[in-house]
């Protein structure tokens, strides 16, 4: 059990900056994210294009600012050392929120899909347009197999699960054509695969042309095996061997069905938002947006707000920027709910020796 | 009579994102400020000091993050070549905004005190505290003198009305001691004076202590002589001689009246707010600041928005993440009063070619 003031679910853009807020309140904060990374919309849709309207800065990427925003929030998110990129305290990646109940003393237990429990004196919900999940091949034997993957390895000096075996990536978009890339040009030799296919229903891609040739180019050299075909059904090892998956059967453009045999397999069809858990805890709800105050960005619950794409109120914009008052505002509103007694005036952090103390400059 | 859709009163950090918005939106506007540079309070009161709560900019001073804004607005602000470094096409320096009345179709007429006269479907309040305007030495007979300044050249490769000749500068604190300092270093020695006074009334200051070390050894030297008096009154030429200020009455420490002769006196003891014509307009205020709501941050008056340190709502912080999501509100609700045939769907910087013309990317 872990217990803060604030916990925020989502790392996303706005769910960063609310950590950051929380923390220059003086309030402690964990933040949840199902991705295996920070940056919400961000990371996940667009890393590499460009934004021209976050104020004050004319331009930056996607991947750009969320590194900026876990910069700033690193005094109250503070990197682990040896833990891979994406490690920081107080972050937990590649969990679901999915249950939230009323705890004592008007807190709230929130749990996770892989078991942490949370009790937290206030929730925010920054949970975008929900938790994004990698969307699924349709074949149900692979569910929970040990050996189906959905992300890269974060961290490269260590060797992946695939090294030295076959491993078959599913998808024809961009995610499965720069994962194939990617893992083909892995620079250390002894982490590749010692086979790779590209597992796509026709031999038609939906990607970047620049992606689509660099990967022509290695199945034309034998680096990478093109298999055409639709996943029907897998075949699974015997529980005693950790049930991973052995091999999939695919129906192909002839009307047979083969096997593919493979060690591990990744499947790169992109992600879906799903709000899930979130639309049984109860909140007032409109058009699958919560519906907020705009003062403090609460919800119909109890020290619950939503900030960010999540939620609704009269003139609302799905813009970065607002989602960041939005935070700004809840921040404020719990730190006088839960430190009734710390003085309440506005403090600049340009010149406020607390602000500067828990920021660390 | 220059016709606009917008027209924002102020150039601080709020007026100059505003300007942005409303140009994203497909809106033409025009932007007004007393002073002679753009940037409101962060220039005006903490050009060089940090500031860490900017969201996605994890530190950048008052100077920098007004840079990054005149950059931003620039497609619709644009940098007017060889005019000095604070010009900018449809932004108006020096101009105190002083009257605002109804015009034809719901239009407003609005006048500076220098002349200007605007005719604009729409008015964007971004005054801060009030327009800055520079504190007087209170000797009436100095008002309106054309060797009176308050503010050093912008552009330093033009030579300054005082070159050559005897400059007094008035004053103890930073700006006036940062200015003698800049003065007695003027890099072409042409454009120094030729004789430069600090007249201040005692011989201790309230300036950061690395500028006093230094103006203290440029009096040592003796390219500053330092003269401590109160001034009383001044002496004026003949209305025939263009009506200049010719000597400075001042009471000394002795109780002795005598006279400070010049040929320029530069009056630097800081800017002080003033709301000053704002008060007058019929707006609803609320202890000084004005009423709007919160999903268009709409004043009381019609096509009349107030955003940034001016306004007050529910929930209000007068920071400057709130003024730019105020800035954003408004101008979406001011593009679909104006435009109503336009498409009202949220676009993206991202992703929109709308957008990217506007923006010239
Ligand atoms: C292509 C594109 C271009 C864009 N361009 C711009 C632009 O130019 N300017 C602009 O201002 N905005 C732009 N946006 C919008 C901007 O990205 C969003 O407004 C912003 O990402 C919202 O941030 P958020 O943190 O509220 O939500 P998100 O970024 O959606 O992040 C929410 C996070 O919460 C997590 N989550 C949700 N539910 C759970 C749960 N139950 N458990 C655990 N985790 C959960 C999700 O996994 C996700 O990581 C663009 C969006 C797209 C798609
Ligand atoms: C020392 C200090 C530190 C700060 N630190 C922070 C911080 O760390 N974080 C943060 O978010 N905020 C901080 N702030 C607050 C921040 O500077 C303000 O919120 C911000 O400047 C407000 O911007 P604005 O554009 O609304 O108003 P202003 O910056 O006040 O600009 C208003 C402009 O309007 C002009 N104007 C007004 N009336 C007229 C008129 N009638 N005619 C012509 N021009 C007119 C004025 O001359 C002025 O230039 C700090 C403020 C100070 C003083």
């Amino acid at each position: 059990m872990i217990h803060t003031d604030a916990l925020v679910i989502g790392a996303g853009p706005v769910g960063l900056f609310q950590a950051f807020q929380l923390g220059l309140l003086g309030l402690s904060v964990e933040v949840v994210d199902a991705l295996p990374f920070a940056g919400g919309q961000c990371m996940a849709l667009y890393p590499d294009k460009p934004i021209y309207d976050v104020p004050g800065v004319p331009m930056c990427t996607g991947r750009e600012l969320t590194q900026s925003l876990l910069k700033q929030a690193a005094p109250f998110l503070p990197a682990t050392e040896g833990e891979g990129p994406h490690a920081h305290r107080h972050l937990h990646l590649g969990h679901l929120v999915q249950g939230m109940a009323n705890a004592a003393d008007g807190a709230w237990t929130v749990t996770t899909d892989r078991g942490l429990t949370f009790q937290a004196q206030s929730v925010l919900i920054a949970a975008g347009a929900g938790a994004f999940l990698p969307r699924g091949l349709g074949v149900a034997e692979l569910d929970g197999a040990p050996n189906v993957h959905h992300h890269l390895p974060e961290d490269d000096s260590v060797a992946p699960p695939w090294a030295g075996q076959h491993l078959v990536v599913a998808g024809g978009g961009d995610e499965a054509l720069s994962a194939v890339l990617t893992i083909a040009q892995t620079a250390q030799p002894a982490h590749r695969p010692s086979r790779l296919t590209l597992l796509h229903r026709r031999d038609v891609f939906q990607a970047d042309a620049a992606l689509e040739t660099a990967l022509r180019e290695l199945i034309a050299q034998g680096s990478v095996q093109l298999e055409i075909g639709l996943p029907q059904s897998a075949e699974r090892e015997s529980a005693t061997d950790g049930d991973a998956v052995r091999a999939l059967n695919l129906l192909g453009a002839d009307g047979q069905t083969r096997s593919l045999p493979l060690d591990h397999l990744l499947v790169r069809l992109g992600l879906s938002p799903k709000l899930g858990p979130l639309s049984t805890w109860g909140m007032a709800l409109e058009r699958k947006q919560i519906s907020v105050s705009t003062a403090s960005f609460a919800t119909s619950l109890p020290r619950v707000h939503a900030v960010g794409d999540i939620n609704t109120y009269p003139g609302k914009k799905r813009l970065l920027l607002c989602g960041f008052h939005e935070a700004t505002l809840a921040a404020h509103a719990l730190a006088l709910a839960l430190r009734p007694d710390a003085p309440s005036h506005l403090l600049y952090t340009t010149t406020s020796p607390v602000l500067h103390q828990r920021l660390g400059v």
